[in-house]
């Protein structure tokens, strides 16, 4: 059987990734009684005097909601609620697997911001934390705005901060590797869409002052057609020297460049561009901007992709599950731009020095202590507010 | 401890009734890479070509919402979504004991009838079926029959339906036991919400042509002032003869008397108005409308009531497992008339004639024959249906 053969058969047998499985047991009148009427009125009234109490009664302390609208899964593209049902499961199993949270799927018959929103809005009370995933740009910036405004449990869209998070970890390590200061640092991110967009913010919340965004036109400046409202928020943050032209024009010189884009679109020539020991993030999956073995011939120093085949993996599972884990367990009423980088720098830090080299820059998917880390690192973030 | 201390004392010490738990294991990469990406977009694939798959691959095929807006829960009123969550996931819990069912509980932050029919609606993708909890009259009626007109899976409401089931059982049983005949019996309802529409409706269906319906005023007839558009419909239906006055005027006489109201309003004189062996469903929870050694006293021949310590309890958990389980397995696209008198035929025949006698006329909520003998009804219903 086929790798393609082997997930849809088990897919079949499994039939759904996840079971809602019992806390308390019902074998009799009295444990009836208790978990259900008349005992169930207690935790009621309780909460009905004080909302605040759903933490200690409800599901609402350790469950999460993984919400999708179904366009943008995957490379798959706009397949719908029904079709993206698979990856929110299995996103739901890596919540639980990883993170200890537990994740149940909302897939969303509607693809209108406004209803996403409030539908959102709508089934908040039985979650402690909202996971927004696979929503396409650049609908995914105003929903996860709008409801940061209005809820008041953590809400997460994790293509875009998750991705950052990682990359951000990565980046940390890479310099160290390249002996780099982010000051002179100078970064070309292409692939202008959610994740390439929250990439570019949370490097310069951390300090990165050069950096240019490109899409398939080339380099984004102010003056580039058609920008949606978060491309021209960011064209006032990043290439402030107004730089026009292709991705190679923007690659000439740079130290980084971090690809959420299309397979193969980085020629070895770019490559050689760039400045001296040059550190690329080649995310395009399956197929990279460019294979790692290319890349090194041509120069780069390290080269991370989001493939497991090859050295330096930048997955998100690294990231989500330990966030989740330590706003719920802290109590967070949001996911600040602060706790990201805790977060980006509690991964990094998984890492030592000792093992610090071109090709391991970040902590393996299965490392037992990655959540544990983030979880604490948030956990520390929160404190540090509160006191 | 009492047991409202032990019940506030363990609902915290659960923190949450439900887990989400993994039904694949996630232990390394190859695991990843079936369970997530890229395995995954197999059966992301097959659904996008068609949705029907989703029952294969999906927990589509034995999972339900448990969906309540906090509007009307047990005795407690309208005391909002947070606070109606921790009976929301005792629900599920007995979905899950008494049916094999995965159900997960939805609180929402709205009590606009449009808005919760435009969120259910948007979140039903996940879903195999959906069961509406404690949603207040009338309100309760038009989100039902709506979301069944918008939805292409079942939605019930248990406590309209799940109630009117099992009374009817209980009726089925009780007329063998007095020898009365249900085209002579005379039914009084009291309680004309949800509960008591839904009863009234059923026994109509099930060919009772004569019944009354009261509430607080009295007796309903065409002219009442201030009836809701359910009550209204009703009312084309029930009291045929156009009596009006009060209970106690509506009781003289009847063979059935069906309480869905509140505590002590039926006295003994009452029921000894009614025509012999009178049968009486004083279901006020956790006083009845009259206490079965009172109503006894008083010429009663058969009493049923909410509760677990007397003889005949009405317990919808008899019913709304084995009608989801059915209704799941089956693949039926809603809970029809039918399959609620198939239904409630079914809950019936578990009393066998020789054990059946004045004080056993329904089976045990623990009787383990119940889910799978209701959900064999409903897919005898379907399969009935189909051929």
């Amino acid at each position: 059987m086929t790798n393609t053969e082997q997930a849809l058969a088990l897919h079949k047998q499994w039939n759904g990734k996840l079971d809602t499985t019992p806390k308390c047991q019902v074998k009799s009148r009295e444990d009836l009684a208790i978990a259900y009427t008349p005992g169930v009125a207690e935790p009621c009234k309780a909460i009905a005097q004080n909302k605040e109490e759903a933490y200690q009664y409800t599901i609402k302390s350790n469950t999460i909601a993984v919400i999708s609208d179904g366009s943008a899964v995957l490379g798959l593209g706009n397949i719908g609620a029904e079709a993206a049902m698979p990856v929110m499961e299995g996103k739901a199993v890596l919540f639980k697997e990883f993170g200890g949270v537990n994740a149940f799927p909302i897939c969303l018959d509607t693809q209108d911001t406004e209803e996403i929103i409030r539908t959102v809005v709508n089934i908040a009370p039985a979650f402690g934390g909202i996971n927004l995933e696979d929503i396409s740009a650049p609908r995914c910036f105003e929903i996860e705005t709008r409801l940061k405004e209005l809820l008041d449990i953590p809400v997460f869209h994790d293509d875009q901060h998750g991705t950052a998070i990682v990359v951000l970890a990565g980046i940390i390590n890479a310099l160290k590797v390249t002996g780099k200061k982010k000051e002179a640092c100078r970064i070309v991110i292409n692939g202008a869409g959610s994740a390439g967009i929250a990439i570019g913010r949370l490097l310069l919340r951390y300090g990165f002052p050069h950096i240019v965004l490109c899409d398939k036109t080339g380099i984004l400046h102010k003056n580039t057609p058609d920008l949606n409202w978060m491309q021209k928020e960011m064209m006032e943050l990043t290439n402030l020297e107004g730089k026009t032209g292709t991705l190679a024009d923007a690659m000439a010189g740079a130290d980084i460049f971090i690809g959420v884009s299309a397979p193969g679109i980085v020629t070895p020539q770019m490559v050689s561009s760039m400045n001296t020991d040059p550190i690329l993030f080649a995310m395009a999956n399956p197929v990279p901007e460019i294979m790692p073995d290319a890349a090194k011939k041509a120069g780069a120093k390290v080269v991370g992709t989001g493939r497991s085949d090859f050295p330096n993996q930048v997955n998100n599972v690294v990231a989500f599950p330990g966030i989740f884990k330590g706003a719920l367990e802290g109590r967070a009423s949001q996911i600040t731009e602060e706790m990201k980088l805790s977060a980006a720098l509690a991964i990094a830090s998984l890492v030592p020095e000792e093992e610090l080299n071109e090709d391991n820059i970040l902590p393996e998917a299965f490392d037992p202590r990655v959540a544990e880390t983030v979880s604490a690192a948030i956990q520390k973030e929160l404190s540090q507010n509160v006191g």
